[in-house]
C-alpha cells in the first residue's frame, strides 16, 4: 500500500545497500558518523564560543569580558576589514573601515589590550582570520609570552583557510601557491611549538553563506581541505602529526534535518578521504572536528526577534549532529553588530539547547533513522561526486583560479534567490507574513571616533619604535618569504619590534605579489 | 568494545524485542506510530491555533481578528475563572476575577460580540472549557444559528475534559458521575447535530503543568480518556462513531527527545487501547488526534526573551511528534497575559518551523532512530504500567476519588522542584546564568475597568429579557437534569430566551450538586 503512492517518509528499504558496522560503526569509532567522541557531550559539552570584535581592542576587550561572565567557554575574535586583508588603520584603503565589521588591530599594543586581563593559558581563542593568519597567530604567541604564558599551553585557533577566501569570501593578498605556503608554514611552526592549537579551520561557513547547497558546502570544503593536506605533505609534514590540528567550521543553516545528516556525512567522508588518500592511520587525525555557526545569510532585518527562532532551529541541529563548538548569531544582526543583549540571547540560547533541552544527554539520537541515514548516505555521494569532479578539472587550485567552484556556488545562489522571489521558498516576514511594522529593537551604534583614534595610536607607535630594529626585523621576513625558512619566527621578532600588521603584510606583497580576482560569468 | 563502559546512545540492540509491522508500521496505518495520516503535512499543516481571550468580548475579538490576520489557522478561545466555574460577573465569588485570565462570557450577547466578523463556518474554534462546556457549546451553536451558519457545518473542540480537573486543573462544579453524563451528554447530541466537532480534549497538558512526568502526562490521560469512553459505550454511544471525534491534548516539554517519543507513543497506545479494550475497527476511532501546546511551566519571568527559544525547541518536539494543531506561548508569559508583539512571536515560531525549517516536508524523520524508537517503547510500556495500578485501585474515577492520581502528580512536581532546588535541573536565568537585569519586555495591561462594564451589561441584559420564556427555559434544563434527556438542546432554548451562563450552572448546581477536592497528604 505505501508503495502505491508519493511516499514522504523513509524505511528500510531506502538503506539497502547501508552497512551499519561499515558506514555507522559506534560513536568514537572508525568513521565516526555517530561522532568523535563515545560519550560526546556526556563528557563535555561543546564549547560555547560567540564572535564578536568591533572598534578599538579596548572596546572588543569588554565584550568579551562580558561574555565570558555571561557563560562563553570560549573567544572567537572578528576583525575589521583593514585587519584582514593586511592594511593599518591610516592606510587611504582602511578609511570607513576601521574597528567596522570586526576589531582593529595594527600592532602588538592592540592586541595586548584586546586581551587584557583575559589570562591566554585558560581561555581557548579563535580569529577569523586568513590571508593574515600568520600575522595575527605571531600576535597572540607575543602577547601571550608578554603575560608569561608558554605558547605550548595555548589553545584556540586561526581559521587560515585562504582557498575559500578566492572562492566565497574576498579576503585574501598574495597569490594561491604563496598563501598554501603561508598556510604550510604555520602548521610546521605550530606543530612544534605551539602544539595545542588547531592550525586551519577549513571553512565551508563561508561558502553556504555565498548561496552554496550543503552538498556543495561539504565537497568545496573538502576540496580545501585536500590541496591543504596535500601541500602539508608535500612539504614533508607528517599527516598522522599536522593531520591532528585540522579543524573545520561549518554553517547550520534553515533545513533541520538536512543539516543534522551534513554534519554526519562530512565526519564519515573526512574520515574515509585521511585513509584512503593520504593513509592517515591516528584516529586524531581521521576524525573531522568542527565549528558550527548559525547561518547569517537566513536572519532578516524584518520582525528581527524571528530571528531567535531561526537560530534557535539552527543550533539544535548543530547540536544533533555532534558539533565541537557553536556560535549563535544575535537576532538583530541583519540590521548591525550585535548588541549585547542580543549578544546574551544567543548565548542563552546555546545554554537552553545544553542544559534544558535534554538533547546533550544522548549521543547521535538520528543514528538509526532511516530518513536521516539516507540523507547522510546521499550528502556523502554527492560531495564526494562534486570532488570528483573538481578532480577531473585538475584539482582544487586549477578549479579555483578557472573560476570553476565560485561558478557553481552563483548558480545555486541564484537558483535560492529565484525561489524566494517566486515565493517558492518562504522567508516568513518577508515573502510571507510581512507587517508594516517597523523593527523596535535597540540597534548597536558604533563610535564614530574609533577611527580617528585607532589611527593616532598607530601613529604614535611609529614614531616612538626603535627604528633600527624594526628595519632588520622587517628584512628577516623579507628573507624568509624569498626562502624556504619558516615564516612564523621572524613575524614574531617583527611585532615585537613594533612592525604593524600593514608593514609585515606589505613586506610579504612586495615578494610574493597580490592576486587578483577571477570575472566569473 | 562499546560494550564495556556506560553507553549514551542507542543501537539496534535496544530494539532487540522489537518488531517493526508491528509496532510502527507505515504512516497512516495501525499503530500510527509514524502519525495518523500517510502524507502528515505534505497534505496540510497542522492547525495553527493560538490561544488567547481577556477582557469583555469585544477586546478578545479584536485580537482574535489580528491573530486571523497574522495567519493562525485557527481559533482558541481562554474564558475567565468565573465563565469556566460558572459565575456570571457580578456573581461575589467572582470579584477581581473578571476578564483576567480570559475572557467573560455571561450570555449570548457576549458570545455574538466574541464572534463578531468571524463566519464560524469558515474557521474552526477550540474553547478550553470544561464544567460549562455544555453551556459554551450551547452558545456557540445559537452564535452559529444567529450568523445563518448550519450547527453541521461548525468544526471545532471543547475541551470538555472534566476529570483533568478534579486532578489537576481544579475547575470543576458537580460531582464526577454527574460531570461524566453531561460529558456523555455532549458526545450523543454532536453525535446528530454537530457532527463535524470534537466533542472533547482530553488533555494531558494540566496534568504536565501540574508536575507530572511524560509517562505519567499519557497513563492519566488516557486513564481519563478510557472512562469517558466507558461511560459513552454504558450510554449506549457506538466507539466507531463517537470515537472518532474524540481529540487529545498534549505538552510540549523541555525534554526534546522524549517528548517526540511521547507522541509517538501515545499514539500507538491509543490505537491499541481503543482496539483491544473497546473492539473499535473503524480507522479514524482508532487514531490518535491532539492538540499540543507548550509548557507554559517552563517559561521564566527572569529574561523573558529566553522563552522564545524554549518555545521553539518544544514546538520543534510537537511538529517531529505529529502534533494536528499547536499553540507556542507567548515569551511573557510568566509575566502576564502576552502582548500583540509576544503573540505574534509566538506565531512566527509555528510559521518557521511550518515553512523555512524543511521539518514538514518528511514524514515521522525520526522513525528507525534506535534511540527515539526506545523510549517510544518505554513510553507506551511505562503508561500501560500506571495505567493497570489504576485499574488495580477501582478504575480512575475510584483513583481521583482517592486522590491516587493527584497524589502521584505530587511527588513528580515535588521531585522536579527539588532537583531545580538543588540545581541538579538547570533552569538558565534562574538557577544559572542569571543576571541583575530586569526584563525589558512591554507587559500587557488589562483594562481596569473591564469588571465595571461586563457587570453593567449583563444586569442591563438580565432587566430587558422576557422573564416568562426564561423561567420556563431553565424549568426545562432543571426536568433535563433531572432526568435522562439530553442537556444540550435545552441549554440552547435556554441561552437563546437570555439565561446567564451562571444561572444555567446554578440551575444544574441545585439538582447535581457541587464537589469538594479531595485532600491530599
Amino acid at each position: 500500500m505505501a508503495g502505491e503512492t508519493k511516499r514522504y517518509h523513509a524505511t528500510p528499504e531506502d538503506l539497502a545497500a547501508w552497512d551499519g558496522p561499515r558506514d555507522l560503526g559506534f560513536p568514537g569509532e572508525f568513521p565516526y558518523t555517530r561522532g568523535i567522541q563515545p560519550t560526546m557531550y556526556r563528557g563535555r559539552l561543546w564549547t560555547m564560543r560567540q564572535y564578536a570584535g568591533f572598534g578599538t581592542a579596548e572596546e572588543s576587550n569588554a565584550r568579551y569580558r562580558y561574555l565570558l561572565s555571561q557563560g562563553v567557554s570560549g573567544l572567537s575574535v572578528a576583525f575589521d576589514l583593514p585587519t584582514q586583508i593586511g592594511y593599518d588603520s591610516d592606510h587611504a584603503l582602511a578609511a570607513g573601515e576601521v574597528g567596522k565589521v570586526g576589531v582593529a588591530i595594527d600592532s602588538l599594543d592592540d592586541m595586548a589590550a584586546l586581551f587584557d586581563g583575559i589570562p591566554l593559558g585558560a581561555v581557548s581563542t579563535s580569529m577569523t582570520i586568513n590571508a593574515t593568519a600568520i600575522i595575527l597567530l605571531a600576535l597572540y604567541v607575543a602577547v601571550a609570552k608578554r603575560q608569561g604564558v608558554s605558547p605550548r599551553a595555548l589553545s584556540g585557533t586561526v581559521q587560515n583557510d585562504i582557498l575559500k577566501e578566492y572562492v566565497a569570501r574576498g579576503t585574501y593578498i598574495y597569490p594561491p601557491e604563496a598563501s598554501l605556503r603561508i598556510v604550510t608554514d604555520i602548521f610546521a611552526y605550530c606543530e612544534r611549538e605551539v602544539p595545542q592549537w588547531n592550525t586551519i579551520s577549513i571553512s565551508g561557513y563561508h561558502i553556504r553563506e555565498a548561496g552554496s547547497t550543503a552538498v556543495q558546502e561539504v565537497a568545496f570544503t573538502f576540496a580545501n581541505a585536500l590541496a591543504y593536506v596535500q601541500a602539508a605533505v608535500e612539504a614533508g609534514l607528517d599527516v598522522n602529526s599536522f593531520g591532528q590540528r585540522l579543524s573545520f567550521f561549518f554553517n547550520a543553516h534553515n533545513d533541520f534535518l538536512e543539516e543534522v545528516a551534513k554534519f554526519r556525512a562530512a565526519r564519515r567522508l573526512w574520515a574515509r578521504l585521511m585513509r584512503d588518500r593520504f593513509g592517515a592511520t591516528n584516529p586524531r587525525a581521521l576524525q573531522l572536528r568542527f565549528h558550527t555557526q548559525t547561518a547569517g545569510s537566513t536572519l532578516t532585518a524584518q520582525q528581527p526577534d524571528n530571528n531567535i527562532v531561526r537560530v534557535a532551529v539552527q543550533a539544535m541541529a548543530a547540536v544533533l549532529g555532534g558539533t565541537q563548538s557553536l556560535h549563535t548569531n544575535g537576532r538583530d544582526e541583519a540590521l548591525a553588530l550585535p548588541t549585547e543583549d542580543s549578544a546574551r540571547i544567543a548565548l542563552r540560547t546555546q545554554q537552553i539547547i545544553a542544559h534544558e533541552s535534554g538533547v546533550a544527554n544522548t549521543v547521535d539520537p538520528f543514528g538509526g533513522s532511516w530518513h536521516i541515514e539516507k540523507l547522510t548516505d546521499g550528502i556523502e555521494a554527492g560531495a564526494l561526486e562534486l570532488m570528483s569532479r573538481i578532480d577531473a578539472v585538475g584539482g582544487t587550485l586549477r578549479a579555483i583560479e578557472t573560476g570553476y567552484i565560485q561558478r557553481q556556488i552563483q548558480e545555486s545562489a541564484y537558483r535560492a534567490q529565484q525561489a524566494i522571489d517566486t515565493g517558492a521558498a518562504v522567508v516568513v516576514g518577508v515573502n510571507r507574513f510581512a507587517t508594516d511594522e517597523r523593527p523596535t529593537v535597540e540597534v548597536f551604534a558604533l563610535d564614530p571616533d574609533v577611527e580617528r583614534r585607532q589611527i593616532e595610536r598607530t601613529r604614535a607607535l611609529r614614531a616612538g619604535r626603535d627604528q633600527t630594529a624594526w628595519t632588520s626585523a622587517l628584512a628577516a621576513v623579507t628573507t624568509a618569504a624569498s626562502g624556504r625558512d619558516n615564516l612564523v619566527p621572524p613575524i614574531i621578532a617583527a611585532v615585537e619590534a613594533g612592525a604593524t600588521v600593514g608593514e609585515i603584510a606589505d613586506t610579504m606583497r612586495s615578494v610574493f605579489g597580490e592576486f587578483r580576482e577571477v570575472a566569473v560569468d
